[in-house]
C-alpha cells in the first residue's frame, strides 16, 4: 500500500496528553465558575444549515465559512463560525423547553479559513457565557463578574475589564455635533485609540473633514480620567445629561458600575474606556473587553456585550441579551508563559506505574494493579515482560509518573511490594495491603 | 429582515441542560477509569485532508463521508468518519514525542451520512481506547477490564462481554476442510448467528454447496458449550492444536481469560463466543463485543479488537495495536432506561436562587449570592425584580433548584435570609452568615 502522509490540515491542530490537560484543568475551572452563577451547558450541532449562517456575518466573514456535504446528501451545511447565531437558532427551536431568564454556557470549537498565523487557527475553541430575557443592567454586570471570577479563580491577578455602553459613542457623536452619516466613521476612529493614541484619532478626523471644534469637543471627553468612575460619570452627567441617548449610557454605566461592586469585584480590575468601541456591529448597548497588564499588555482575553437584536433572526420578535466570550485559546497559552497552572495539572494522573518481572509474573502485576485502582490510586501495568526493569522505570520517569511498584518473585513469596519514588529514588518495601496508602502518603507530600 | 427558520440539519441533535449534565457524567466516569488504567487523552482536528480519509473505508462507507471546504481554502477536507485513521495519522506524526506503549483514549464526534433512525445519528459521539506498542495478548486483556471497569461503574451489572480470535475462526475453517476461497463467505456467514441460529448458518452453507461433513465439523465446534472456559479450551486445544493458526488463536484465548481475570474481571461477565466474528474487514487477532443483557438483550455497547496492521498506514512500518469502542450513545440512553443516573446528576447543579424583592434591594441581592458562592455554593440571582416571589419560586422549582433564599427589607436590616427547601416548602429564618451552611446540609441530607 503506498503510504499516506500524516498531516494535519492548515491552520488545525493535534493536542497531545500533556496538553490536554491543561486544556481540560482550564475547561474545567470555567465550566465550575459558570455553573456557580447558574449558567447551564448546551451543545449544538457542528454543523447548521448553510442558509441559516449565510448573511449574517458580512461577505468578508462568509469567505472563510467552511461548506460540508456528503456524496448522496441534500442538505447544504457549513460548519459554526462562531456559537452566538447557533445560540439563536437553539433558542428559537427550543423556547418551550427553556424558562426564561436563559443562561447558557458553550464551550465548543468554531471553524474559520483564515489565514494561520501565531495564536491564529483555524480550528479553535470559543468559550460563551450569555443571559436571554433580561433587560436590565444587573444581567450584563452579571456576565462582568462571572469572567473577573473565571479569571480570577485561574489565577491571573492583573488584569482590566474594560466597560462602555454604544449608546455613550452615539451620545458623544451627539454632543461633539458629527453628522449621523459620519458615525461609523466615527466608531472606526475611536477604535483605533489603543494603536494611534487620541492625537492619532484627532488627527484622522481632521483628515476625514470633520470640524476642529467638534473634533476639540468630543476627544476632551473621551479623554477624561476615569480613575474614580464615579466622578467621571457624574461628571459626564452634568456635561451630557441632557442628550437622551447619552443619559441612558450614562445611566448604564453607572448600573454597571454598582452592580459589579454588588457581585464582589474588585474595582481595581475594571475601568470606564470611553474609546473602547468593539468591531461587531450587533452591539447594542453596554460592551467589555478584558485585557492582561502584567507583566506587559498581553492583549485581550475577553469580548462582549449587549445584542438585543441577535435572537430575533430566528424568531418572530427578538429577546434582550448580553454575554460574554472568554479568549480560552489565548487563555491557555497565558496560563503557560505566567506559570500558572497547578501542580497537580503538570504531574501525570497516572499514580503508580507497575513493572512486569517476566511473562510468569505479568499476571501478578496486572492483580496489583487492580488492587490499587480498587483503592483509588491510578496504576498503569507495564505490559512488555522483555523490557529490562530500568527501561521500565525510565518510562514512567519519561511520562511524569511519581511511584513505580516493583513485584518480582521475592516479593510475591513475602506478600510485599518494592515502592520507589521517582523524583528522589526513595524506595521502601511495603506490605502489599499498604501500598495504596503509602502512594497516597508520598503524593499528599 | 425575513426570518430563518430554526432547524438542526438531519440527523443531528441539540442537546439541552438536563441532557449536557448526563452526557458529561457518563463522559466524567469512563475519563476517570480510562485514566486509572494509564490511558491518556488526545484530541484530533474535526477535519482532516480528504487523501487521508477517502480509501479507507470501502465505497459504501465513503459515500457517508462529508467533505469540506472553504471558498477560498485550497486544501479538500473531509469530516472524520471514525476515530482510528486519525489515531493512525496522529500517530506517525507525533511518534517522536509518544513513548511505546502508547496508550490513548479520544471522545468525540464523528459524522457519517447515514439514513437517520432510531439510535443512529449523522453526526454522534465516539468513545475510543486503544494501546499501541504491545503484541502480547495482556494488552487485549487490558482493553477487555477497562469495558468492564467502565461499565461497572456506571451501575451496569448485567452485561457480557463476548471474546473470539480472528485466528480461531481461520483455524475452524482449515479445520473443517473449508476451501481459501471460501473463508470469507464462511465468516459473512458465521456472523449471522445471532439472527438466524447455527442451524440457519448450516443451511446457508449447504445452499452455496458445501460439503455437508465440512459443515458438520464446523457447527460442531462453533457449537461448543462454553461456560466452563478452561474446559472449552482443552478440548479445543485437543481436537485442533495440531493446526498452527487454531493453536494460535487458542493460546491468544486462554492468555485473554488468564489476564483478564487476573485484572479482577468477574468470569460471569465474559464469555468464549466463537461464533462472534465482527464485521470489520481489519482485525487480526482477539475481537470482543460486549451486550447489556437484562432486562433483555438491548443490543452491543461495545465492540473492538487487535488490529495489527492499520497504525502502518502512515508509517513505514506497522505496530501492534488493540482498541476497545464504547458504544457511548446507547450507554447513555439505556442509563436512562435502567435508572441509572445518580441523583446528584438529577438535580440541577445551581443550589440557591437568590430571589430578588425589588430593584433597590437587587444589589444586595447580588451580595448574598457572591457571599454563597465564596462559601462554595452556587447560586443564581432572579435578575428581573418585576417578577412576583411567586414567579421567581415556581422558576427555581421548574429547573429542580433545591433552595430558594430570600432577602427583603426587613431580613436585610435583621440580618437574616429566610431560606426556604423547595421540595417539601420548608422555611428558615436564617443568620446571613450561616446560609451557606445550612444549604450545605440540607443537600446533605
Amino acid at each position: 500500500m503506498s503510504k499516506l502522509k500524516p498531516k494535519t490540515p492548515k491552520g488545525m491542530r493535534d493536542f497531545l496528553p500533556s496538553d490536554m490537560y491543561k486544556r481540560e484543568y482550564v475547561y474545567g475551572v470555567v465550566r465550575e465558575v459558570f455553573e456557580s452563577f447558574g449558567f447551564e451547558p448546551i451543545s449544538t450541532p457542528v454543523m447548521e444549515l448553510e442558509k441559516n449562517l449565510m448573511g449574517n456575518y458580512g461577505a468578508d466573514a462568509e469567505k472563510l465559512i467552511y461548506h460540508a456535504k456528503h456524496t448522496e446528501g441534500k442538505e447544504q451545511l457549513a460548519l459554526r463560525y462562531d456559537l452566538t447565531v447557533p445560540l439563536s437558532r437553539f433558542f428559537a427551536e427550543h423556547e418551550n423547553e427553556l424558562p426564561l431568564p436563559f443562561r447558557r454556557y458553550h464551550i465548543a470549537p468554531v471553524w474559520r479559513g483564515e489565514r494561520p498565523g501565531r495564536g491564529r487557527y483555524r480550528e479553535f475553541i470559543q468559550c460563551d457565557a450569555d443571559i436571554v430575557g433580561i433587560k436590565g443592567i444587573a444581567a450584563d454586570a452579571e456576565c462582568v463578574s462571572v469572567v473577573y471570577a473565571a479569571l480570577t479563580r485561574l489565577g491571573f491577578q492583573d488584569f482590566t475589564i474594560k466597560m462602555n455602553t454604544r449608546k455613550l459613542l452615539t451620545g458623544v457623536g451627539v454632543y461633539a455635533g458629527v453628522p449621523d452619516d459620519q458615525l461609523g466613521e466615527l466608531y472606526r476612529s475611536i477604535d483605533k485609540t489603543d494603536k494611534i493614541g487620541l492625537e492619532g484619532v484627532a488627527k484622522e478626523l481632521a483628515d476625514s473633514g470633520m470640524a476642529q471644534e467638534v473634533i476639540d469637543r468630543m476627544v476632551g471627553l473621551l479623554g477624561l480620567q476615569t480613575d474614580d468612575k464615579d466622578a467621571v460619570l457624574a461628571h459626564l452627567q452634568a456635561e451630557m445629561g441632557h442628550i437622551e441617548i447619552a443619559q441612558e449610557g450614562i445611566q448604564e454605566l453607572q448600573d454597571l458600575v454598582k452592580y459589579t461592586r454588588a457581585f464582589g469585584v474588585d474595582d481595581a480590575n475594571t475601568m470606564l474606556d470611553f474609546t473602547m468601541v468593539r468591531g461587531l456591529g450587533y452591539y447594542t448597548g453596554p460592551i467589555f473587553e478584558t485585557v492582561i497588564t502584567k507583566p506587559e499588555n498581553l492583549g485581550s482575553v475577553q469580548g462582549g456585550g449587549r445584542y438585543d437584536e441577535l435572537i430575533g433572526l430566528f424568531r418572530h420578535q427578538s429577546l434582550p441579551t448580553t454575554g460574554i466570550s472568554l479568549g480560552i485559546e489565548r487563555i491557555i497559552d497565558l496560563m503557560d508563559q505566567l506559570d500558572l497552572y497547578p501542580e497537580s495539572v503538570k504531574q501525570s494522573p497516572i499514580h503508580v506505574l507497575v513493572t512486569v518481572f517476566d511473562d510468569n509474573l505479568l499476571a501478578e502485576s496486572m492483580k496489583l494493579a487492580a488492587e490499587l485502582r480498587n483503592a483509588g490510586v491510578s496504576a498503569e501495568v507495564y505490559l512488555d515482560p522483555r523490557k529490562s526493569l530500568g527501561k521500565q522505570l525510565g518510562y514512567a520517569e519519561g511520562k511524569g509518573m511519581p511511584c513505580a511498584a516493583i513485584i518480582g518473585s521475592d516479593e510475591l513469596a513475602q506478600g510485599v511490594v518494592k515502592l520507589k519514588r521517582l523524583a528522589d529514588r526513595h524506595e521502601e518495601t511495603i506490605q502489599r495491603g499498604d501500598v495504596a496508602q503509602t502512594v497516597q502518603a508520598w503524593l499528599d507530600q
